[in-house]
C-alpha cells in the first residue's frame, strides 16, 4: 500500500490524489506540514515539499508531483490523463506547468501562505495587500480559463486530461481559502461545477483543515 | 525546421538544446529576451518564458521546457534520456525538477537577474547581498551533487539522463556568471569536466552574451 505524505490544502497533492482516484490506485494518507521542516521528511525529500509517495514493500520513493503523475500514467493503463498525439500531450503538460507554476505563484501560494501557514504555523496576521493581489490575479486566471473553455470542451482539448486535474486542484485550494470570485466566469464555473461531481474529487472536497472553514458553497456543485 | 525562441543564458533553453544535440534534431535560434515582454511573444506563450519551439510547417507550438523535453523523448528514439524502469524515470524527473525549481530559485535565477537582467535590461547595479546568498547556495547544491555522484556514475543512476542535462544547463549558466566555486567539489568537478567535452554541449559553451564575459576557465574541460 502506498503512503502519501501531504496536508489537505496542498494543491500539488490534490492533483496527484485526483489522478489516483481516476486510476483507482489505493493509498494511505500521512500528515506532513512542510513548513515545520521535520528532519525525517527532509532526509526523504531534500526539497522539503509534499507530495511524497512511499511503497515500503518495494522500497520505492516518488518525489515531485509531476514525476509522480508521470509514474502512475506509465504504470496504470486505466484512465489515461496524458493522452492523444505527442502535440496534445505537450499541450497537456504545458497547462499542468501553467497551473503548477503561474497559478501557484500568483494565487494558490499566496493564499496558502497568508491564510493557512500564518494562521496555523507562524501565528501571524495575513498580509491584506498580498491577499488582494492574489484575488485580483485569480480573476485574470479565470479569464484565461474562460478563453480556453470557449474553444475546447476540456482544458487541453476534447477529452479530460491531467490539465483539468491540475486546474481543479489549484482552484479548489484557492476556493477553500475564499480567493475565488466566480461571478462573470461562465465557462470556468460550468466546467468546475461538472468537475465537482466527479467521484475522484468529491472525497477531497469533503476534507477540512482544522481551524480554517471554507465558504458555504465550497462543496456544492450548484454554486 | 524548428524555430527555438531563447537567449544564451536561459538555463531551461540550454537543457532543451543539449537534449536536441544528443538527439540530432536541427533547429534555428530566434533571440527573445523575456523581460522585454514583447506582445507577439506573450500572445504565443502567456507565461512569457523561454524556451518556445515552433514548427511553422506543421503549426506545432511547444511551450515549457519539461513539456518540450518529453515531446522529443516521445518522438525521437535516438539517445533516450528519460530511461530505465518507471522508478528510474521518476528519479530522473525528480532531479530535473530539483534543478529547474530549487537550483534555479537558489542559484541560477538570482545570478541571471542580478548579473544579466540588471546590466542589460534594467541598467541597474546588482544587489551584492543577493549575489553572495546565491553563491553560498551554489556550494550547498554542489555538496548535494557530490553526494549523488559518490553513489552513482551519473546524476540519476548508471547512465546519462535528462537529470545530467538539466544539471549541466543550470550549472553552466551559473558558472558563466561567476557564481560557482569549484574548489573541494571533487565528484561534481570530474562530472562537469567530462560533460564539457560532449558534442551536444560544446556549441553552447562557445556562445557569448554580448556585454557579459565568462571567467577564463569557463569553456575549458581542464579547469
Amino acid at each position: 500500500m502506498w503512503q502519501l505524505y501531504q496536508f489537505p490544502l496542498c494543491p500539488f497533492t490534490r492533483k496527484v490524489r485526483i489522478l489516483l482516484g481516476e486510476k483507482d490506485v489505493g493509498y494511505e494518507l500521512v500528515r506532513e506540514i512542510p513548513w515545520t521542516r521535520r528532519d525525517e521528511f527532509l532526509d526523504m525529500n531534500p526539497a522539503g515539499q509534499t507530495p511524497v509517495m512511499v511503497d515500503g514493500e518495494r522500497g520505492t520513493v516518488l518525489i515531485d508531483s509531476a514525476a509522480i503523475c508521470e509514474y502512475f500514467e506509465e504504470t496504470v493503463d486505466r484512465a489515461a490523463m496524458i493522452n492523444g498525439s505527442a502535440a496534445n500531450r505537450a499541450e497537456i503538460r504545458r497547462l499542468v506547468a501553467w497551473f503548477d507554476t503561474q497559478f501557484f505563484r500568483d494565487v494558490s501560494q499566496p493564499l496558502v501562505e497568508e491564510r493557512m501557514v500564518k494562521r496555523l504555523v507562524l501565528r501571524q496576521s495575513p498580509n491584506a495587500a498580498r491577499l488582494r493581489e492574489a484575488m485580483k490575479s485569480a480573476i485574470g486566471h479565470l479569464d484565461y480559463i474562460d478563453y480556453l473553455l470557449d474553444h475546447r470542451k476540456w482544458m487541453a482539448g476534447a477529452t479530460i486530461s491531467l490539465a483539468d486535474l491540475a486546474a481543479a486542484a489549484h482552484i479548489s485550494v484557492a476556493d477553500y481559502l475564499g480567493g475565488i470570485d466566480w461571478s462573470g466566469h461562465t465557462h470556468a464555473k460550468a466546467w468546475y461545477s461538472a468537475f465537482k461531481s466527479r467521484r475522484s474529487f468529491r472525497p477531497l472536497l469533503a476534507e477540512r483543515m482544522s481551524g480554517i472553514e471554507p465558504p458555504s458553497y465550497y462543496e456544492n456543485p450548484d454554486f
